[in-house]
């Protein structure tokens, strides 16, 4: 078998989420699954860097599947191209080396949150992006307190499990906050990041922005540990995972 | 009555044009007069710069309404904004003229038509742009044969309506090939465009740079003054009108 390692893009509006779960059939994995089956001739797994939930996009997923050897990387494109729906697209393939896992090996992630603040809708990036018209957002304060965020810190106030059991220290190592026009765009970079976690940090930084929190009570949100002293989880429509580093 | 200007976009994907034809109710004109006369209390008529084909999108149609004299622009962006459904949106008015006609008064019309040559599909423009991968496509004799079709010739060759009775001749004053990525954009600026002419232009320019056609055929294909000397109409979905001057 070779160990083929794949960057995906999906517009994920209609589907719940990366992993395939249950009875849901409308997974980015499960559809992966099944086309690169039906290549493979025998059930292949597809290991996804990590899940990104229902309704969330990506322009760099990564993934390693294990598949017949006298695949090519070509022939796997080719396949996808073909085969999967158009808002699911495999982007590149290279043969990684036998142990290579897209999660367990992943160092860092990227992910962009793009918040739309005009109250002139936006007809083509609707799908991929947040509208947020409720207060004007100051982005010098959004800054400020993105600052604090970063570093290590233990994020369990940012994690939308509340009984989760393992570790919720993750380490933060950039937040850029752009206004690009009537948008802005929030980007996190960091070693890995809890469920729903992006979203919650941007709600709790649109507060700050929208003046609902200082931008100085940051570290007040992280020592409390608490999911309650954090702001709203933001909707994934406007969330997108962009890169993820090895 | 007031007659108020409107700048509008539009992603066309869904609906059967601009045009309201009867039974059809699934037109831009037809939203916008729904929303706009729910305003204005008595029914209205929008005036388009020019019809756009089913699934064809804009970035800059403009239109014209006259609406009751206490109305402001600013009450008609937001309830555009309110009512009408996300993929069209309403992004400037502004109080015109009275003798202001949107159709009557343009002075030109900016399209632009964007091909993905690649093989690996584009998620995230999917709908804005036509996938052409048959052949390789050669951008420069692309603008060899372009050059030739600016300037004011009788485009009877390249209007959809083989039995138009009106004049067929107009003033392309210029077409930009560009190559970005794997796209390839043609901006086509004109003083108006016949039925299908943009999306006839492309077909033609897409066989040129194909090779099916030499880069200096252009003259013979206006000289025929028949439709089929011209190369195929190409699709709907990436064709978008991004400008109307006045």
């Amino acid at each position: 078998m070779k160990n083929f390692r794949m960057t995906i893009q999906y517009e994920g509006t209609r589907y719940h989420g990366w992993q395939v779960q249950g009875n849901t059939e409308n997974t980015i994995q499960g559809k992966l699954q099944q086309v690169l089956t039906s290549l493979n001739g025998s059930e292949v797994e597809v290991h996804g860097s990590g899940r990104t939930d229902a309704g969330v996009h990506a322009r760099g997923q990564v993934a390693n599947v294990k598949m017949r050897d006298d695949l090519t990387c070509q022939q796997i494109l080719e396949h996808c191209a073909k085969y999967l729906p158009r808002d699911i697209a495999v982007i590149a393939v290279t043969e990684a080396p036998e142990r290579f896992h897209a999660r367990l090996n992943a160092k860092s992630k990227t992910y962009c949150y793009r918040l739309w603040t005009s109250e002139i809708p936006n007809v083509f990036e609707r799908r991929v992006m947040t509208e947020y018209t409720e207060r004007p957002l100051d982005v010098e304060r959004m800054r400020q307190a993105a600052a604090d965020l970063c570093g290590t810190h233990d994020f369990r106030s940012f994690c939308g499990l509340r009984r989760f059991k393992k570790s919720t220290v993750r380490t933060i190592t950039n937040i850029k906050v752009e206004q690009i026009g009537p948008e802005i765009r929030l980007t996190y970079t960091g070693n890995g990041f809890l469920n729903l976690m992006v979203r919650i940090l941007t709600g709790t930084l649109v507060e700050v922005g929208a003046g609902l929190r200082t931008p100085d009570s940051m570290p007040e949100v992280l020592a409390a540990l608490d999911r309650s002293a954090a702001g709203p989880a933001m909707p994934p429509t406007g969330l997108c995972l962009m890169e993820v580093t090895y």
